[in-house]
This record gives C-alpha cells, structure tokens and sequence, in this order.
C-alpha cells in the first residue's frame, strides 16, 4: 500500500485515477475547487502549503491544466500562455516543489493528451504544451534523485468529454476515463521512468 | 530571390544562416544588442516594431534563446520560467506578431537542439523548451494561412560553442554552425512544413 496523492482529483480524468488506486492505496484528493485538498497548481505557495499539509508520500500524480483553444491566426500571446502557466507550469511547479516530499522509489506521473502527436484545428497550444510536458519528463527521469520516476499519460479525447469536444476530434476513437486511468496504474505501480504511456492511440 | 529576416542575426549560429542565405537573398539581419535591426523577442511590442521598419517578408528565420541550465532537484520555478520566457515565448512571439508580415507562401524556420531528443545533466528546461517548439511547429503548420510553411532546426552541439558547452557534451559529435546553417536554407528554399531538420544525430 502506497500513500498517494492525485491533483486534479475531482475531474473526469482525475476521479477515474482515484477510484483505481483506492482498490490497494491510501490516496489523498486535492481539488482546485473542490475535494478534501485544496491546491491552486499555478501557485508555488499553494503547492508548498499542501505538502506540509499531508506530509510525505510515495507517489503524486497531476491531472490538472487548462489550455487555449483557438485558431492560430487570431491567437494573441496572451491566450497562448494559458496553456503555459496552467497545464504546463501547474504540473512542472508540482514536480519541482513536491519533489523532497516523494519518498524514495516513488513516483510522479503527469497528463499531457494525444494532441501533442495529432494536431487538430485551432490546437497549437495544446500541441505545444502537451509535447513540452513529455519534455519535461524525458529530462527530468535522468536527474530525479533517489530512484524516484516520472512518466507522462498522454490520453486521447475522453468518452465523458465527447458533448464538449467532438467538433474538434472527428474521427478520434474515444476512450473512457477507467480505460485511461488503468495508464496511470502503470506508471505509479510499474518500474519505467521517463516513458509516455499513449492511452488509445 | 527571397526577403528574409534573421532574428539573433549576430549570434554564432545566426550568423552563419545569414552569411549562407546571402548568396542568393536579401538578408535583413536583427539582433538583441547588435546588428542593423535591434529587436527583443521577449517583447512583443518590439516585434512589432521591427516588422513596421522592415516590412513584409518571405521568410523568418530565429536562430535566438536563453535556456536555463542546472541541477533539476535545486531548480527554482523563477530558474524554470527562463527558457519558457526566452527561447519558446521569444520565437513563438515571432511567429505570432509576425505572420501578419509574411507574404503568401513564405515560411517559419524556428531553432531548438539535440537536448530535446537525448536528455543530458542539468538540461531539463532545455529539454522542455526544445520539446515544445517542436510540438509548436507541429501545431502551427496545420493552421498558418495563405501557404506559409514552418520548421524547426534542432542542431547537436556546435563547435563553436564547445569551449563553453563541451563538459554537458561528452561524447556528442558536434557540428560547425556552417554545417547547421544547411539545414535552414533547406527549410527556407524547400517545401516542407511542420518538420523538424535534426542536424549532426
């Protein structure tokens, strides 16, 4: 049994991961809004404050990141950078912060999304955001002390999401968040750092 | 004969695109300190203005970027935020600013490097940073209008540089900026678009 805790726990994605780890782990929910945990991923204070909060764990796992969606002509720099402080720096500020209260061996497991391999109209943030996390990860497997891992899930669009998303993903073989979440088991029950767990693709 | 505009124009490798791109194009050259045009990437009021002075273009070429380098477990979010600023946000404001500037058929010849691809020491910004240009150009190819192309050169290490790089660099074959400047006119004159030219590995 592994002490867990999953940032984005209250959303789709992140509700689904939760349910699978509570057959055989202790998992702690942290929510933006929501859940026993609250934490503000953009917010190195609010991070720094959960940790203290729930002490050292074995394993975290992030869920979390909103994103721009727009078409690349009229994108302002402005809008472009939500995906950057959000889903990319929210998940980088965890790691960075959260990395002295991983136990050693454990593990952190991130969210990127098959748009960084599939372009799709009006997705070059999410494109760029997406593949800069499987970035991150790359490096930062090869410099984490004390055998702690990190790997990145990389779902493509989910059954749940489809009423908001199916214009932008014609064609797109959903998955459900339990299918998607079975990657994230892998990552926080396996032996592999470094890696891209691609979930229906 | 083509207009293009070189941005960090005075660097070792920007040079060296501009002295090949001369043979047989109007080469505007434009640099942060120095060179006949000062333009900072980082601002996107001073793209701008470096686009009213010279006008529409054929091409845009940016060959500029600051990285952090250092230890990830030591690493500070501020430390984190550098490359993102700098060598992502700094071209991606390029591309953003300037394709209003870019005649029908032109073309994006972005820059990130071989710690995108083979992780090393210290290298989990540059990493990142690299990474997310390459999803960028991915992104962006779908979505430019009028048939403007983009790509993004990721050199190995350069000779030039190895005074200062070669302890990150053990046993990487470096390549002279000569060399790399190829793999921008092949962006520039070719066809393709939403590559990634990979030069030395």
């Amino acid at each position: 049994m592994k002490k867990i805790v999953v940032i984005g726990a209250t959303g789709t994605l992140g509700q689904a991961v939760s349910a699978e780890l509570k057959a055989r782990h202790e998992v702690i929910e942290a929510g933006a809004t929501r859940g026993t945990h609250r934490v503000d991923s953009t917010d190195p204070a609010s991070i720094e404050r959960l940790f203290r909060e729930i002490g050292k764990v074995d394993g975290v796992v992030t869920t979390t990141g909103k994103l721009h969606f727009g078409p690349l002509p009229e994108m302002s720099i402005e809008q472009f950078w939500i995906g950057l402080r959000d889903k990319l720096m929210g998940q980088i500020n965890v790691v960075l912060a959260a990395q002295q209260y991983v136990n050693d061996g454990g593990s952190f497991t991130l969210t990127s999304g098959i748009v960084g391999d599939e372009p799709i109209r009006l997705g070059a943030n999410a494109t760029t955001v997406n593949l800069a996390l499987e970035g991150f990860v790359r490096g930062a497997a090869i410099e984490l002390p004390r055998g702690i891992r990190i790997n990145v899930v990389s779902p493509t669009v989910l059954t749940e999401s489809l009423d908001a998303y199916a214009p932008y993903f014609r064609g797109f073989e959903p998955v459900t968040a339990q299918r998607a979440a079975l990657a994230y088991l892998r990552s926080v029950e396996g032996a592999q750092t470094g890696r891209v767990y691609r979930v229906g693709y």
